[in-house]
């Protein structure tokens, strides 16, 4: 079985570990030699941020690392066994964005990366040597090779109280890390998507997969922008193979990061109906023809079969069992 | 008073200490705020090298790390309480030059040289910056901000034996850490240095000198290249300052490093007397007044006034006493 995942960061990694539990893989090393099964993940660039000069792309990497068995499990993200020393180090030279942490092993792979950009290569080259280190079992695809940044625009948090506070555009890690998704959006755009296109292989894995996964990632800043890519959505909306999206919301609140903040900035309200009806049905210019939502949860979205299990990742095992229901609900 | 010293790394920063404290001043501090003396320091920069996209200053950094404290004096190299984990990343995916370890601590001081570089802005004022972290107390100038690299020419160790093996040219770098200077160079180049100009403030600081000292640097690669840059030593010969050398040697042999096997490339004797030679008498196209040896040898130098004093720098005081040695020669 083909599958081709689009995914976020931290949440994605997980949701492609249970993929891997799923095919009967170690959901935390390489795909066995003799398997004729294969997983793709399309992940989310628009939160790559160039810090000190060195090219940090935090959902590629929270995919190598977890899939590989290297991801913290405990702090969530990050290498584990990982040192801060170059962190503080640049905090003392008072360097940029001294709230953006970026562990020492960290840095070794931001400046291998940087490195072969610079030299010429583009992302989805890098992504593959880096891969061939790490071998995280799914080919891991970047959603463009080209430069695509969300930005957040909020007013100006520095602007003197009492006045109509002057909007400023945030990079997303600025307005995610620094900030905390404290400021209120009023609006998130990833810029660059329009000029885009999407990485070699993009359109390929989604052409030839056997069945479509939308992870429970943040359905504006990590799979709306990937759907930004153009040429990915028709992709999708043209593909042989079913659709299904995981909703990222239980009990109307994301697990893990700030998905309802984000949900509030594009309009739609944050339940997992809405998520639904906001990815639309196939049939109806939409993205999905199957949905997963939270036990205990409805959804009515037009066109579009659901289905409520359990949705807490708390492990490989219970994130493969969701993707059983996703085959389910997909019929495949 | 104003005194100028040509420096190479570790050596010169051990005796850039002993000046400091000659003057009176914290050997491993800020200079004094009501002081009226100034030390200059203009140091070698052709040991430097690009690794992993970062711009590496070895010389410049010893200078800088020692005289603010925060050296490893145990090591003899690098930062205090460093750590090593960007290295052994960088080994694991077999990236370049796994034998130039890096720092984590020191990573962060090449990323912000670096990306201050590729912004265009020259060593001279990068080094400026990171000494306005540091406090050094001594003004480090570059020798030039124009990139000059001593090249090494080798049989190629790689050669089949037998052969006549075909040369080869390493960066000092290489030849030096790599090699561990276990290969016999059959020249040594400052490549770039013909075309180079002195960084701002090199040829005024020799100018407006008191007291010239030339460290007990290597006369080769450290001393040798700073000379080598054109507009220095005709500043040197026409100085109103006396100019000193500290003899690298004791006893035929370097303290610390290969000055010995650099000296042979070049054909001169591992001898404080040929090295005093080497380096010639200002009254005869070279560059001394004044040279110190070590207690117990002699030299012959025509035109140089030698002193034969205890030359081991073992502490700051010891070295003061050098520096002391060097006036008393000099006769300021």
């Amino acid at each position: 079985m083909h599958i081709a995942v689009l995914a976020g960061g931290v949440g994605g990694a997980k949701f492609l570990a249970g993929v891997k539990r799923h095919l009967g893989w170690d959901p935390y090393g390489a795909a066995p030699a003799d398997t004729d099964d294969e997983i793709v993940a399309i992940v989310n660039t628009a939160d790559d941020i160039r810090l000190h000069g060195l090219q940090i792309c935090p959902d590629l990497d929270s995919c190598l690392y977890t899939l590989s068995g290297q991801a913290d499990t405990e702090r969530g993200w990050g290498r584990a066994g990982e040192t801060w020393t170059a962190s503080g180090e640049l905090a003392g030279y008072g360097a940029e964005a001294p709230w953006f942490s970026l562990g020492d092993k960290d840095i070794a792979t931001h400046l291998v990366r940087t490195r072969m950009l610079d030299a010429g290569y583009p992302l989805s080259s890098v992504t593959a040597a880096l891969v061939a280190r790490w071998q995280p079992g799914v080919t891991l695809l970047p959603m463009t090779d080209d430069r695509v940044e969300t930005h957040v625009v909020v007013a100006d948090p520095a602007a003197t109280a009492g006045d109509p506070a002057p909007l400023i555009a945030l990079h997303f890690q600025e307005w995610w890390v620094r900030h905390g998704a404290g400021l209120t959006p009023q609006s998130i755009s990833p810029i660059g998507a329009a000029e885009s296109t999407p990485a070699p292989g993009v359109l390929e894995a989604i052409a030839a997969a056997d069945l479509i996964l939308i992870a429970p990632s943040n359905p504006v800043v990590s799979i709306g922008t990937i759907v930004a890519v153009p040429g990915i959505k028709q992709a999708l909306r043209s593909a042989t193979a079913p659709v299904v999206a995981v909703a990222p919301l239980i009990g109307g609140a994301p697990v893990r990061g700030h998905a309802d903040v984000c949900l509030a900035a594009i309009g739609v309200e944050s339940t997992a109906e809405a998520v639904g009806r906001h990815y639309g049905a196939r049939s109806d210019q939409g993205l999905l023809d199957g949905y997963l939502i939270a036990t205990g949860e409805t959804a009515d979205v037009p066109g579009v079969r659901v289905s409520a299990v359990p949705l807490l990742m708390s492990d490989p095992d219970a994130t493969a069992a969701m993707v059983q229901a996703c085959r389910e609900v997909a019929g495949v």
